[in-house]
């Protein structure tokens, strides 16, 4: 039985890439989207959302706007990273036609996950998490509700990437995150310590060009332009490929290593605002509230990432 | 012309009197009422306002269901103070007839300030400040909308009554607050600076039960044993009257004296969690962003509260 | 029997007076005098306690100096008060010739506690209470070994002076506070809510400086040099006075009126750095830690003060 | 010419090894140690420190006294770790004849150092570091002065051991850590990043015990007892060595790795108190203050350590 799934999303070349290989996936069925201010900001996130499902050839898939800021810290995005529109690397100008949702995407959550049989829907978050974070205030009974939430964010022995302390996704709504991270849902942790391994070697999206069609040039493309940055950056042969992983997790958790652990948030103005503090060795009596994945056979993940993007228009 | 509010209440007696303040007073259109978590939990604040609307004869009011809990603090409620229905004092056994609206309150909140003219209405905030919060969160350009929002919350002098600090409707949210002071909206604060002088002094609340109309002898009783606590806590000689002042405000500003400073909040988990910073002296460069009142004729407040809950049913 | 004191202080017009007010009194046997940074930096603090001592013809107290910075905070002054010498409006020109001792004033402190009878020493501190704090890291045995610390500091309802939040002398090393405020040590503390009572009124300095004596005269000098900054800020009649009000204590307590209540100190870098958080209303199970003093008999005072600084030279 | 240094130390095993280190080492002049509170009380630390010197035949050494207490913190100590007199794993009965000077150890320091030639004095810190923020407090001018300041603690990659984000010497007195880290002074860092890469392999320990001299068995006696806890802990073959690696810095730097980063202490009370926020990236715009060394030849340095052991009595 497929599993059913709603992505919440900042796209974000590496959102889109993600959403390609959930839309690509015979085992999972994608009930919404929903963008989020994260990124680049939320016009461009619901613009780039519309441009990826239409690239995929599923303009049927609804689509809903959710949060256009954070909780209560000053909008932190990425462009450096992603470019001004957060989908740079493919032509941007096309016209778009499939619609937005006028239901405000926190409300459709809060609906779907209600009507939906109880721990039947996962909820893969791929930017800030501040939809689910309104969402869990507005109606917290939602919290017991849903099957887990498969998160791409938050570091470990990496540590940051937006500060020498915090991740971006988590750094953006600390608060967003702490509420999610509080609030007793199984949560499935992907962050920079897998990701950092995920690295877009030349062959690696040589390969996934190769595959000729559409959505896999545009891939190839979109990952040769937002990796810019971290190869700069880090000087490594390939920059860190983030969101995909969960929906990878998804499809195949053995090539994933981890620990359940407790994971807590650093809601502070200080050094260390936004940073997962992980007790990986276990030194507090904190409850485990997440698998905290940390390693990946990253040949595997490529190789399936690619294989299914061939699948695709 | 009538000022149209819509008011965001945790009833709580001195909600109920605020509100009856507001029905009594014809310069003063009430478009729809707001429940929130609070003094009580949501499903007490709910039950309230339905009571509370009907006993005053206006069943016609549409009302609303906001936020079941605060952003990311554990939820603190009140009923020390309140009892636990949170209208304790009156009859709360009878059996409530009048709808609550399916959409929720945050929802309607954006929909009708979008809806309204540019600086046509006024929001009245009477318990935590979520809900207006998550509504800027998810619609930032609401913010300049409004007219102005009237909330009773915070301290300078007197500084805190839930801590040492905090005023309990902002330490209850922290972080909505922040998001509410730092929006850029119109601000009017009725802090504990002008409450704690709307004593409810014996002869008070005397002349109040003495309308013998049925809303006066409710809020009369209401007030009655709300104060309980409060006469034992401070030894004064009556209790303060939060909420009607808000109302108070707007029929009457004239009662009233204040300044226009620099109102910050604290959201530290510190010792002043939930702190109102007010910049009295203007010792900062921190821009006003609040009409903050100190003082106020209580004579008159009483005089005119009371003459007009006469006028209910 | 002659009360033992040491003074620990920032010299400071204010501090000036309160010594002054010390040697004047045959109740009071001043062992020492410590100057340590805060209004001005420490060379300065050291140069004006020399100069205090020799004007009141005492250069047989020993001075010693201090720490010449808060623990971990910027060092902040108060030059906008106290003009750039800490004691400007006396002729601060003339050369000096009592020593000052080899000894830091921290190891003197540590050594006279110890060598002194149980609870014998009472400490005045008229600064930032950085040398107690070290003293208290170095050997915390002193602390049980004190009769009392007697500051000047922090305030209650009248929040603070230096920012919103805070006042002076714990603003300057909310660090070294928290250490004293934390040591089980009997403290007595003079607030703002007492000095901001003790206003320097026109006949008040007049009759000062009628008193015709040189250090009468000096005082009047100093308090109007220093009251300029207050004067406008305030608006009030005339500028209050601090550092007096401790030793005035020592003399004549029933002029005081207070509580003994939890003063905790706020060590955050939020907006509420250095606040003393005072439970007056007894919200908390923190334990009681300190005579918060909030009243006092300004004409009393003023008596006191004025009568006894006739007898110095 | 010899490196003359002081050691500042809370022995601690592997405080001990490190001193016998820097003694058996032609190349290092110890004009004295000073004793502090850190993993075990005061009193155990300085008794501690008179049985290593005289262990290692060098009762002349001048022992100093430092802080009985962290600054602003509740004192944490780790016999978790080392048994309850800090020194478990050799006989600790034996009656013991140095002197302990009476002056204090800060007093001790503030003095050498401004009584050596600029840049002459290295100071080698091996446990919290209260005594160095006071000396800083109090003598703001030695900051100048030193050659340089090489300490264990802290972490980047490998996080926290006390708690998920701080090491134990720089959790033990966040507050201290950040005055030397903000002093200006040259830093080299010794972090777990390092010492969790010098593992006391079974075959290790066994080296230095077959030395046979005195201190080679106690040394290696120590290092057994005090692995116990890591080993259960990590799971790794042997358990990291922690302050010798400074004495080994100073002796071969060449077999250590590192950048020279910002380095900056969180001294909130939140999840990450006295973490060591290491902006190893160059993320932030702050200003580089620390050598920190991440990388070391681990058996280049056992071998160097254990050859060296050879020559003490
Ligand atoms: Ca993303
Ligand atoms: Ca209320
Ligand atoms: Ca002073
Ligand atoms: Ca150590």
């Amino acid at each position: 039985m497929k599993r059913k799934i709603i992505i919440d999303t900042d796209p974000g070349q590496d959102d889109a890439v993600a959403i390609f290989l959930a839309l690509a996936s015979p085992e999972i069925d994608v009930q919404a989207i929903i963008a989020v201010a994260g990124n680049v900001p939320l016009h461009h996130t619901v613009e780039n959302a519309r441009r990826v499902l239409e690239m995929a050839g599923r303009p049927d898939i609804p689509l809903y706007a959710g949060a256009a800021r954070p909780l209560r810290r000053t909008q932190t995005t990425a462009e450096h990273v992603h470019g001004p529109s957060g989908l740079d690397g493919i032509d941007t100008s096309w016209s778009l036609s499939m619609p937005v949702q006028t239901q405000s995407g926190v409300d459709y959550l809060i609906g779907a996950i209600r009507a939906a049989e109880p721990k039947e829907l996962t909820l893969v978050m791929l930017g800030p998490l501040t939809d689910l974070a309104i969402a869990l205030t507005l109606a917290p009974d939602i919290a017991g509700r849903l099957r887990e939430v498969v998160l791409m964010g938050g570091a470990w022995s990496e540590l940051g990437n937006i500060t020498p302390a915090a991740e971006f996704n988590i750094y953006a709504d600390p608060e967003a995150a702490d509420i999610v991270f509080s609030a007793g849902i199984p949560l499935v942790v992907l962050p920079l310590d897998v990701t950092h391994q995920c690295l877009g070697l030349p062959e690696r999206l040589t390969a996934m060009r190769e595959n000729g069609n559409r959505c896999s040039v545009a891939a190839a493309d979109m990952l040769s332009f937002s990796e810019r940055f971290d190869l700069k950056k880090y000087g490594w042969p390939g920059a860190p490929l983030h969101d995909p992983c969960t929906i990878a997790w998804l499809l195949n958790p053995e090539i994933f290593g981890g620990r359940t652990v407790n994971v807590s948030i650093e809601t502070g103005n200080g050094l260390c605002a936004g940073m997962t503090v992980v007790d990986w060795w276990r030194v507090t009596d904190r409850t485990p509230n997440a698998l905290f994945l940390r390693d990946v056979d990253s040949d595997a993940f490529y190789s399936l990432l690619t294989s299914r993007l061939a699948t695709l228009p």
